[in-house]
Formats: C-alpha cells, sequence, structure tokens
C-alpha cells in the first residue's frame, strides 16, 4: 500500500462532502459544530495584521532550544530596535521528541494580535523530519524564507521533498535556505542543542538587525547566560555562531513541481477506520478541522493508537547479537518506551521470517523448552536512551565492550530493523498460563502499554509497563494527571492496547484532587455489576449445568492465568446458554464481570502526597479492593519541577531554590499506620525482583494496597543512563527505603513489615552528589549543603529505626 | 432599670421610623433590602392555606422529645386517618437548650404548603421559659387551643403570664390549657423526656382522631419502638399517656389582661448598642425582620455576646462551701461553659460586696499571698451537668458526701447566685503576670471564651476556654466547620470575649476543606503586616529613642506576659511619638503586629483527620508558625455521628453500624514522622496538668504544632458526668495514647517523644464496656465483639510499640 492511499486532501474531501449534506456547516476554522448546526462560518484567509509587522514562525523539536533562542531573539530585537516584539509559544504536552512552535512579531507600533501567524514572511524548520509529519509550510506567506535544518547534501534537497512541499514553495515564491544544523552544533561540542546555529541563521536570513550586529548581540548574550558554566561552553556557542552564517545555503526553486513523493499518510492506510479519520488528523495538528460529529458522544476513545504515532527520534538504536544474549529480558523490563521487546514463540510462526529477522531457541527456562526467543527493538519508537545496553549483562569476552546489545547508528540499521519489526509484531503471542512468574519470564508476558510519548530515560514507564503484563487485560486505572496521564492518554493516541482478542486495559484520567475518589468508583462500579449478576446467576442456575455455576462462582485468584482463562471460558459458554434463556440478556451483558477486575489509581507524587492526599489517604482507610501505584518522582514532573512533599530533604526544587528544609513525607509509615494496607517502596531499576513480588503480592491482596515506586526523571539533574547505578545508591543509602508490608503475615504470626534491603551500604552523601538537584546546593552553599547532609542522614536513622521496630513487632494471632 | 426600658415593640418602632425615611421598604416579612432599595413590599397577613386544613404548632427544648413525637403523631394520623399530614421541623444548631419547632398539617387533601405555618389552631408551648423568652403566641390563631407545659399551680398560672400573652389570648378568644409534664415524667421514670405526656395531651385537646383510638395507637407505637429495650421502659410510658389527660387543666381566661410584669427584653437594657439594635432581635427569633442595613458590611461580628444570651437551664446548680475548697480550681477547669469560675482579686476589691458574695483568702499559692478568693457559679449558664462536683477532691471528714462543691435545687439559688455573681463579675482582675503557670495557678486566668451553647458535659469547650487563658488576646482562632463553629460563633452570639481593654481573640469560621489553608493566610497575613511594621520602624528609628526601638524589636517570647505587657506599652509609646511624625500613620496602624499573635487551627476529628486532612498535612509540612488543636471525638458529632477516621475499632457509628471494621487513624505518627513538627497528644479532663504543658509547648514552639484532645461527647453513650474517670481508663487501656513530641529536645541529643502514659494499667474491654457505642456491638453479636476487642489489643500493642521505639531513639545532635 503506497503512501497515496488517504492522502490529508482525502480525508478533507471526505469531510467536505460530508460537510456537502449538511447544508449549514462548513468545513474551516474554528469548531464546526455539525450536530447541533450552531457554528458559525469563519472566512480562513480574513487577515487583521496591520502592515509593517514581520512575523516569523520557527518549529522545534521539544529540548531542541528551539524556544529559548527565539526568547533570546526577541530580547536582542527588543533591546537594540525600537521596534515592539511579540512572542507566542505553542507547546504540546509530549515529553521527548514533541513539537514546538514559535511565533515571533515585530514591528514600529505595539502588537496587539492575540492569534497564532497564519503567514509568515520567515519560516523555519528545525527538524527535517516535520516535512514529512505536518503541513508546516502552510505558514509560509508570499515570498517567506523558508530555512530547513536538513541533513541531506544540499544538491539533494529539492528532489527529496514530498509534493505538497514542493507545491506550496513555488505557488508562493519562496526562497528555500538549508544548513546541515545537526553537524555544525555536533562538530562545535554543542550535541544535539542547534538553537544557537538556527538563530544565527534567523538573523542572516531577516533584516530586523545588521547581521554583525545580532551576531554581537548573541554572543554578548552566550556570555551572560552561559558565563557561570565556565568558558569552554562560551566559546563553543561563539564558535558556532561564526560558523553558522558560512554554512547557509540558498536552494534555487525549479519552475515546476517535479517531486518524486507525496508526504506519507499521517497514519499507514491499513490503521483502523477511525484511526484514519480522527485520529490522524490530530497528528497532523489539524484537529481543530474535524466536525463535532467525528468525536465518540460518550467520551470512550480507542486505545492501542500510540503505534500509529511514529517518532523515529534515535539517532542510534540497540542492536541485538543472539549469540552473546543470555536471556536474562532486563532489556525489555528497563525500557521506558517498550522498544525493546522480548518474546518467546513457537519456532514455526517464524518459518517465512524475513532475513532481516533473527531468533534462537530458548534455552535458560525449562518450562519455555522448544520455544524460539527473541530480541527485537521497534526501530520508530525507540529514543536511544541506552538504558537496555546499560543493563545488559552479556558480554563478549574477547571484546569486554561489545554486549548482547550495542547501540549502532539508526541510520544504518532503521530499514531492516523495521521490516523484522513487522515481522515480529504478528507473530502469536504463547498462552500466558505458560509462562513462569519468574524475574525473566515475566518479561515475557505480553505488554498492554508501548511507545509511549514520555521522555527518554523516563523512569515511570516501566512500572505501568510491567503492570500490564502482570495483570492483563483485566486493569482498569485511574489514573491522576500529571506526567503519566500525558504519556498514559494525551490525544490523539494512547499507549494502552489490546492483545489479539481486542481485550486490554481501561483507562481513565481524573483531576489531581479527586483521581483516588474515581478509582474507587471504579471499583464499587464494578463490584455492584459483579453482585448483580451474581444474583442473576443465581436465578438462572436451575436451567445451567452444575458445573458451569460452579466454574463461575468459585475462587479464580489473580495472578493464575490459568483459571481466569478457564473463567473466560466459562462465561462464553454461559452467554452461548443465555441466547436461549428468556430474559437472559441482562446476564449476557453483565458476565463479563465476573472475570475479576484489578482496580489500580494511578498517579504521582504530586497526587498521591500532595493535592490528591486527602482522598487517597480516605481510600486506604477503607477497605475497598483497590491498588494504587505511585509513580514517586519526588518533585511535581510535568509541571516543571515545583517540590512536593515527596521531595527530599535538601533537594533544589522550584519554591525550594536553596533547597528543601523540610524531610520527604513518609507515606509509607502513614499506610502501614492502618494496619490492614498492604504497602510495599519498590525500585524496579535496581531491585527488579522486589517490584515484581511487590506488585504481585499488592495485586493479590484483598484489600487496599499501595506501591510506592521509586522513579528516575530527567527533573533530578544526571543522564538517566546511569539511573539504575544511581538507584541502587539511592537504596543503599536509605535515600529510598525498600520495603513490603502483608497485613496477610499479621495473621500467621509474622511480622508484617519486610525490609528488603539495609541502608547501611553506601555515603549519603554519594547518592547526593551524582544529582544535579543536590549538588546545586553544594556549589551554592557549602556549609547549608553539610547541615542539610546531616540532617538528611538523621531523618534516614530516625525512619529506619521505626522501621526496624515495626518489622520486628510479633503480634498475637487472633487465636492466641 | 426595669424591664420596660426596651421592648421589641420600641425596637420595631425604632426600625418603622428608620423605614418611613427610605420610602421604598417596609418592615415586613422577606429580606428588607434597605441598602439597594430592591427588596418588595410583603403583605405579612395574606393568607394562602386552603379551608379545611387543621394546624398545630409545638415549640419544644432540644432533646425533650417533641420532634420525635410529633413524627410518631403524623405517623398515627396517617395511618388511622385518610388525612393527608404534613410535618415541617424547624431545628436550631445551639446545643443543650435550643429550641426546636414542629409544624404539623392534616387535611382531606395533598398538603402543598411549603412555608412555615403562621396561624395554628393547635399551639403547644414544652418549656414554660419560652413564654418570656420568645412571641412564641404570635403563631396562635383564632380560638386556638394553646397548651402550656409549667410547674406553676393552675391556678396561679394566668397571673403569672407576661403582659403581651395575656394580651394575645385574649384579643385572640384562644383556650388555655396546662400541664406539669416535667412532674409527670419524673413521677412515671421518664426524667426530663416529657414527648409522652405532651403527645397524649395534644390527642385530648385536638379532635383529629378519637382520644381512644390515639392513646391505644400511641401506646402500640411506644411497644413497637422501645420493646426491645425491655417491658419497664414500655410500661413507664404506657401509665404516662394514661395519666397525662386526666392532669390537663384549662385555665379560664379573665375578660381583661391584668398582668404584673412585661416580657423581659431579650438582652439587658446596658447591652451594647448592636447587641440591643439586632442580637436581640436575632435572639427572639425574628432576625428575618431586621433590614440590610442592620448587618456590618465586611462581615464582622461583634465578640462577647454569648453573656446576652441566659437560658437557665439547670435544674440544680453547684453551690460552693469556702471552708472546705482546697482552691486546686478543678472545678473550673473542667466546666464545659465556664459557668464555674474561679477568681483572686485583692480583698478591698470585696469591700462593698453584697451578703450572698462569698470569699476567702487565698491560702495555697505563695505568689498570690494576700490575695481574695472565690469560687462562683454562673447560674443562668450553668447546665447542672455536675462535672464541678465530680471532681471536687475536697471533702467534709465528718460528712463525707459533702464536697467543697454540692448541687443544690437552682430554684432556691438562683436568686442569689445571680446577684452574686452579678457582682462577682464586675471585680477586676489581678495582672496576668502575677499569676504562676501553675495547674492550680493557670485555672485562675481570665478566661475569654464564656457561657457557649456546648451540650451539657461537653469535653471539647474546656480546650478552648484554656487556650484562651493561656494565649489571652493574642489568639487568633481560625475555626473549621462542626460543633466548635457552632457553639463557638453561631449567630447571633459568639463566646469569644474581650479583657476590660476590650482585647480578646479575634475567631473566624472557614469550611471543612479549606481551614487549615484559611489559618495558614491568617498566619501569613500577621507575618506580612509585622514585617512591614519592621521595615517602617527600621525607617523611623532615627527619629525615635533607641531604647523603644530596642523594645519593640527585641524578644518577646509567647507565655512571658511580663514581656507581653512592655511590649504593649511600648507600642503605644511608638504611636504617640508617630503622632507627631512626618508619614508616620502607616505604622501606627500596623503597630499592633509588633506584639507576636499565636495562630490556631481548630476544628474536630471530620476535619483533621478525613475533609481538610490533606490541607492539614500540607500545613504541617511547612515550617509556618501555627499551631493545630483537634477536638478529637472519634465521630461526626455535629452531623449526628457519622464515622470518622477517628472513630475507633469497634465502634458503632452511622456507615459502622456493626462497630468500625478498621483501626483509627495514626494522625499523630503521621506528625511525627515529619520530625520537624510539635505533636502532643493530650487527654484534659485526667491528665490535666499534661494537657497544660502541651498547649503551653505547641505555642512556644516556633513552627507547625499539633495537639490531639481526647474530647468526650454525648455520642459516645455514657453519662459524660462520668467521663473523667472514662478517659482515665482510656488513657490507662491505650486506646488514647498520651504523648509529647518536642523537635526541640532533637537538638540536645534527647529523644523527641516523650510517652506521658504507660498503656497497660487498665484491660482494654473495662474501657470500652462503659461506652454503649462498643457495647451496642457486644449486645447485637458477641462473638465479633471479642474478635473486635482482640484486634483492638493488638492494634494498641502494635501502636505502643512503635511509640516506644520513637521514644528510644537517640538522634545525634548537628555538632556530632
Amino acid at each position: 500500500m503506497g503512501s497515496k492511499e488517504l492522502t490529508p486532501a482525502m480525508v478533507k474531501a471526505a469531510f467536505d462532502e460530508l460537510d456537502a449534506e449538511r447544508p449549514r456547516t462548513r468545513f474551516t476554522l474554528g469548531i464546526t459544530d455539525d450536530v447541533t448546526g450552531l457554528s458559525l462560518p469563519v472566512d480562513e484567509e480574513f487577515d487583521t495584521e496591520p502592515a509593517g509587522v514581520s512575523r516569523a514562525v520557527f518549529y522545534g523539536l521539544g529540548s531542541d532550544g528551539t524556544v529559548s533562542a527565539n526568547k533570546a531573539t526577541i530580547k536582542i530585537i527588543g533591546d537594540a530596535t525600537e521596534q515592539a516584539c511579540q512572542g507566542y509559544f505553542v507547546l504540546d504536552s509530549k515529553k521527548a521528541g514533541s513539537t514546538t512552535v514559535s511565533h515571533l512579531r515585530f514591528g514600529p507600533a505595539p502588537i496587539r494580535s492575540t492569534y497564532q501567524i497564519r503567514r509568515a514572511g520567515f519560516l523555519a524548520v528545525h527538524d527535517p523530519g516535520f516535512l514529512d509529519r505536518f503541513d508546516v509550510l502552510d505558514r509560509a506567506g508570499q515570498g517567506a524564507a523558508v530555512l530547513l535544518n536538513t541533513t541531506v547534501p544540499p544538491e539533494q534537497v529539492w528532489a527529496g521533498l514530498p509534493c505538497e512541499a514542493q507545491e506550496t514553495l513555488l505557488q508562493r515564491g519562496c526562497h528555500l535556505f538549508v544548513i546541515d544544523a545537526y553537524r555544525l552544533a555536533d562538530e562545535h561540542g554543542l550535541g544535539r542543542r542547534i538553537n544557537t546555529v538556527m538563530q544565527a541563521c534567523f538573523f542572516a536570513l531577516s533584516d530586523v538587525l545588521p547581521v554583525d550586529e545580532a551576531l554581537t548581540r548573541m554572543k554578548q548574550a552566550v556570555t551572560a547566560t552561559w558565563g557561570k558554566r565556565g568558558s569552554e561552553i562560551v566559546r563553543r556557542n561563539t564558535a558556532a555562531i561564526d560558523a553558522a552564517v558560512a554554512a547557509l545555503h540558498e536552494i534555487p526553486i525549479p519552475d515546476a513541481v517535479d517531486a518524486v513523493r507525496t508526504r506519507p499518510p499521517a497514519v499507514p492506510a491499513d490503521a483502523p477506520d477511525f484511526v484514519r479519520r480522527v485520529t490522524g488528523l490530530l497528528l497532523e495538528g489539524h484537529g481543530d478541522r474535524l466536525p463535532v460529529s467525528a468525536f465518540p458522544p460518550d467520551g470512550t476513545w480507542p486505545t492501542g493508537t500510540s503505534k500509529f504515532e511514529k517518532r523515529a527520534i534515535a539517532l542510534d538504536l540497540p542492536i541485538w547479537e543472539p549469540d552473546l544474549c543470555v536471556q536474562c529480558n532486563r532489556c525489555s523490563m528497563i525500557c521506558p518506551h517498550t522498544a525493546i521487546l522480548t518474546k518467546v514463540f513457537q519456532p514455526e510462526d517464524a518459518a517465512a521470517a524475513p532475513s532481516v529477522f533473527r531468533s534462537t531457541p530458548e534455552g535458560f527456562t525449562p518450562e519455555l523448552e522448544g520455544l524460539a526467543f527473541t530480541v527485537q527493538v521497534a526501530p520508530d519508537d525507540c529514543t536511544g536512551c541506552g538504558l537496555c545496553v546499560e543493563v545488559c549483562p552479556a558480554k563478549d569476552r574477547t571484546q569486554p565492550r561489545r554486549k548482547a546489545l550495542n547501540l549502532q547508528p539508526a541510520a544504518e540499521h532503521r530499514a531492516t530493523e523495521r521490516e523484522a519489526f513487522a515481522f515480529y509484531q504478528q507473530i502469536p503471542e504463547v498462552s500466558r498460563a505458560r509462562i513462569p512468574r519468574t524475574r525473566s519470564g515475566i518479561a515475557l508476558l505480553e505488554p498492554l502499554f508501548e511507545f509511549c510519548g514520555a521522555c527518554a530515560g523516563c523512569g515511570e514507564t516501566p512500572y505501568l509497563r510491567l503492570l500490564t503484563q502482570l495483570v492483563g487485560d483485566r486493569l482498569l486505572i485511574a489514573n491522576a494527571t500529571g506526567c503519566s496521564s500525558i504519556y498514559g492518554g494525551n490525544l490523539p493516541t494512547s499507549p494502552y492496547t489490546t492483545d489479539a482478542n481486542g481485550r486490554g486495559p481501561a483507562w481513565n484520567n481524573s483531576l489531581f484532587e479527586d483521581n483516588a475518589e474515581f478509582g474507587l468508583g471504579l471499583r464499587l462500579g464494578a463490584d455492584t455489576l459483579a453482585r448483580r449478576a451474581h444474583t442473576l446467576l443465581d436465578r438462572f442456575a436451575p436451567q445451567l449445568a452444575a458445573d458451569l455455576v460452579g466454574e463461575l462462582t468459585g475462587p479464580c485468584p489473580s495472578g493464575d492465568d490459568a483459571a481466569i482463562g478457564a473463567r473466560r471460558e466459562a462465561v462464553t459458554r454461559l452467554r452461548a446458554l443465555l441466547a436461549e434463556i428468556d430474559g437472559g440478556d441482562e446476564l449476557a451483558r453483565c458476565a463479563d464481570t465476573l472475570v475479576p477486575r484489578s482496580v489500580w489509581l494511578v498517579g504521582g507524587d504530586g497526587w498521591a502526597y500532595d493535592i490528591g492526599f486527602g482522598g487517597l489517604d480516605h481510600v486506604l482507610a477503607s477497605r475497598h479492593d483497590v491498588n494504587v501505584l505511585v509513580l514517586d518522582t519526588e518533585v511535581y514532573s510535568n509541571t516543571g519541577g515545583q517540590q512536593s512533599k515527596a521531595t527530599p530533604l535538601g533537594a533544589v526544587a522550584k519554591f525550594a531554590s536553596a533547597g528543601k528544609e523540610t524531610s520527604k513525607k513518609d507515606l509509607g509509615l502513614l499506610a502501614m499506620s492502618y494496619g490492614h494496607v498492604y504497602v510495599a517502596s519498590v525500585a524496579m531499576q535496581s531491585h527488579t525482583s522486589q517490584t515484581l513480588t511487590a506488585l504481585q503480592e499488592a495485586e493479590s491482596y484483598p484489600g487496599p494496597s499501595i506501591v510506592i515506586a521509586h522513579s528516575p526523571c530527567i527533573a533530578h539533574g544526571y543522564d538517566l543512563v546511569n539511573a539504575p547505578a544511581q538507584q541502587r545508591r539511592a537504596v543503599g543509602s536509605g535515600a529510598w527505603p525498600l520495603f513490603r508490608f502483608d497485613p496477610r503475615r499479621i495473621e500467621t504470626g509474622e511480622s508484617p513489615l519486610v525490609i528488603d534491603a539495609d541502608p547501611v551500604t553506601v555515603p549519603l552523601r554519594n547518592y547526593l552528589e551524582q544529582e544535579a538537584r543536590f549538588r546545586m546546593v553544594e556549589l551554592a552553599d557549602p556549609q547549608r549543603y553539610e547541615r542539610l547532609v546531616a540532617a538528611g542522614e538523621n531523618a534516614i536513622a530516625r525512619r529506619h529505626a521505626l522501621y526496624q521496630q515495626l518489622a520486628g513487632i510479633h503480634l498475637p494471632t487472633q487465636e492466641d
């Protein structure tokens, strides 16, 4: 299926056709309300911008520095000229690989335009991929200067453009300039931060300031901003500024379109209808063109759609060496994006595999004997964070730097890995019941959370992927607002997905301040339906086989996939019988609830420790069977790093700029103090087995459970490829306790609390000195740092002594 | 000043005069908005009630059973006849001694009247005091039957009525019936529950049912309701029903008014202007007659007004025997209504005392040598709960049942004690600085919380009175909604009052869900003003005496009344100087904030453990100097006994009708786990000294403090005169821990936690069996009770072991 299959133009045409049938609506800017028919048509070409205003639009890749550079540009122009300036920045809520759009206006009179720029005289595309993903050139005005960052040699640029881009450039008489800013930045030691280079090009191509003056002022700004971080970074940026203008190339525009390809569709042609009709347009940034009738009236949104949002942002990809692999599955267990996958399968299912697909016999797990095993990268979903390579324990003895996974340039491997991955995806999963619940086994369960938009190296997402592997399709999630609600269900795509039967987790996002209550509602709703099903089952029992009724009412423990599979089959049999029974339709509708559901309340520390804490505490104090997963990054990650009550003593955060003065709140102790709540504190990257045990215990505990999960985050200020080692320091120093409190042990006379790590192995400062959030205090005020370290050690000692006491308490059993 | 001084009629006339000047308003039902002039006049006599409807109104005293009896009446009439019935009940939010008004309608057609009855054919006054307090007869219709419960012999009733009552009865041609229901109920072993007697009289005087049928049905209802509590209570009620009708007397109405007195004014004639103009009308139940202009535009409401609301509900009063008194002040310390007062004073201030006023030389405290001492009852504010007599330790050796305080019939002592109390009130207080902060000394500090509307025996109010004694007029209270907001500031009166200088606590009520945040705002506001004052003081310092600036900026610790007095004087001197200084007015305005303020966040367990917990936790996690007082009754007392997270394991409450399954939440542990919060758990009635220490430590601690106060409540189900002994059992069994956690001790290398009571002295069941909330489980399900007792013992053992560990933790000091 070629890329011509369904173009945006075709979608638009389809909607136009739809609109033609509804005479009162038009396909325009603004809301097209074809349901009430009350929306007014908007003239798309109507322009109120005064003359004499320079307009510039910049498309940047999240974290590439485009927004910062444009803010600096505004300051420079505002300081150096009499011009009035305006900057308007559109940021999406995606994490890594998101798009930023900067709208800049300059003019002699104060600027009162409150809307985005429609037609710009200067348009910059800071990532070459944008031209294939969005209609970015649509904002180029007549005769605009278009600046494109591309790694394609100048003489090949025009021919490589998609048909739509060539058309726009020609029709609007644009001037096209290119630069390989990635190469230039890299050559000057700036990594992927191309902002300095692109800013210099803007000044070279626009005439708001004499170029020399602009570049001088840029250099002054660089010194003012970065000077305190040392002269090297200033020198690199200054050199890049000087090199930038020389590296600019103007591309002559031919007289006619001669493209060999069109822009690929936003989603594959074989995607489901809704994805093609609705998701695709949203992905292209044209959600506002959708008429109201396109949206599901009840707010339900299909899952399994993140796979249609390919970002392909990794510069390096992990490449598997089957001969070295020990099949430990650590790589797939740690991957934040489910982009390294491991699978066991029947060897015959790979009989027709393409040559690029590789596998090896499963050789380490007796239960899986006879199956084949593979490790596969999802090349367009990998962010190249390197965590999988970092944790890979298998080394080549002759070349110790060669592991079973090694980062290789993406450009060399993307095509072959795409083909291999496509094959991988259609290999059938083996039955869940066959896979042992061991550390390496669990990683082979099918994940129902994949390809999310979290930051590279995110420490939260592996917990969620793992949860979907453990619980499977019986998972119901109430997700508090925060990072996990953004990468978990930010429109238009969802990383939660379904299995081959079309079953998967149900997910919903609620507010910071009521998510626990909301999740409790999911539990009560499911319980009410299940009670109703049992009542109806009693009523119809005489008309049903006794063994079927027994199967539907007997125990069906979570974690026992065989029992759950049998229950599912019994429900299917029941439905078949009910079709023949008068009045059986109500039971048929709610029979699914006879399969136990697992309700999870998910959120970050801002939710659990702060804004939603009152409700969370209330839910824990109840006896209801809900499970809480706190993805604790110790800071409000999603909103930019404000301190929460989970922020540890001494850490720098917004509202705690000198280092937090108070200790981290002991959420675990509060939960344990109730006595009837299952409580665990886990750290998956360093202590995976304990996490696996805790999550399974929490799910099986028939009352409230809470698992507090240490989640490395870019806000901590270190390269997250080192997160496993750093998490080991957090646990070893006692900064992060590792424990499981299981009220079931009280009944057997054991202590309910098991402390899983002794925090005496690493000095606290060895942990602190690795993270910028702590080190900033040391740099700013060494004395204060010493005081905070000592206070932190005290707080840890106090907590540890208390926990040891809790672990030592022997309680009489009920029978004593 | 006679009672003619200012009658409600005169107040009305004054308002009418006011209204005459504003032609668009009239003094009517409905809101009279004389500020905007937008309200419409209402015809007070306009009546939409259909013919054929019987209307009956009953004025009852809170807890006398009137509302329950009327509900039973509705059921009887609804069951026995074809009549449609309506009951509408007006309850005020006052606790003991409140008024209830029941509006009952019966008629052949469905009743759709949504308003209260204006003119009734039957009007019952269930307490004789109402005739002197409210215009209750105003609701009597033409020819109405008026039933009055009175202890006055029938032949003396007419002559004893106030002029206004005689006038109404005559003008409306009413029939007056009386009964001594108190005597009859008492004779039949029903205590003060007069509802059965009065209900029988209603049936005898109204003709909605044949009397015999009505009384038979009443007896059936009694059996149905009370049968399960045993035959004795049924027998008593049945006998009372039979006796009631015979005890009814009709009082012949003469031809003319011959009263010897008018109804006394609602408030004394020498009350402040606002109290006479506004509070008085509200107290009479005529708040809706006040025009909008009568209310303070900023919502500020005067304090010190509960003293104008005399309820005189005690049947017995504590009478002091100076010869036996050991001046321990336990009586005044435990009194829930500040109705037993103790004072030391200069003997010469009592030179002109009336003979009924008694005093004795202070003889137990060296610092107070030379002063006189007295114990005085406030006879119209005492509820007769008997707690003061219960805790009095001084016994007559020759007559061991005679104590230094003994309950005596109120009727015999009210007049003399009124006179004595009037004298007592005007004796000047000695300086706060002179009174030692000992257990008995603190009770001599002037209370600034008095005569509140709490229930008889309330365990909350002594904490608040004590707080006003300890902190004095520097107290700022943010009060969460709940009992303490009702008795603390329910319109129109406030028990918070001012000293002779007109200074007293400032009090404000906020919501359940934001009171902690609201209180933090009071703190931040006071701090901001104080910072501004210091800034201005620095600016004007060159123009001021150096010693004055020193006095205003030096330390001024709470608890040091001498220092605070000196600071006050310095502020006065400053103000005098500022009057001469250009631009000094801003500092003059905020100079008061140079005297440190003490901010207290007050509320019940519903607030602190449940609805306001999220905010409370957030405030505790801060470093701000706020103090929290949790009046923990372990249940939502104000709204009728719903379980809170403070409700202990095994207690029956609404939503936990079989006994709560989960443990009481450990709020203290959570607060202690922060490490920087002062935390105490106290029980004032049994361990007063520890409470005194805790409140003073909390106030002096320069950060967040929380004091969790065990508060006996009628919801616990036992006679609260036994609360001190029962509280001792609560502490002795470990059900209520007693501790103080002071972070200041960490700095000296001591353990921050001191456990003030060893919970091994009383078996838990000895505590539980005293309270109906626990005993109900034993009665309903003894096995479950045993299980819950065992679980309770386990929870206590676990908590105690944990606390002992906390108390044993020795932390290194910062210097180590």
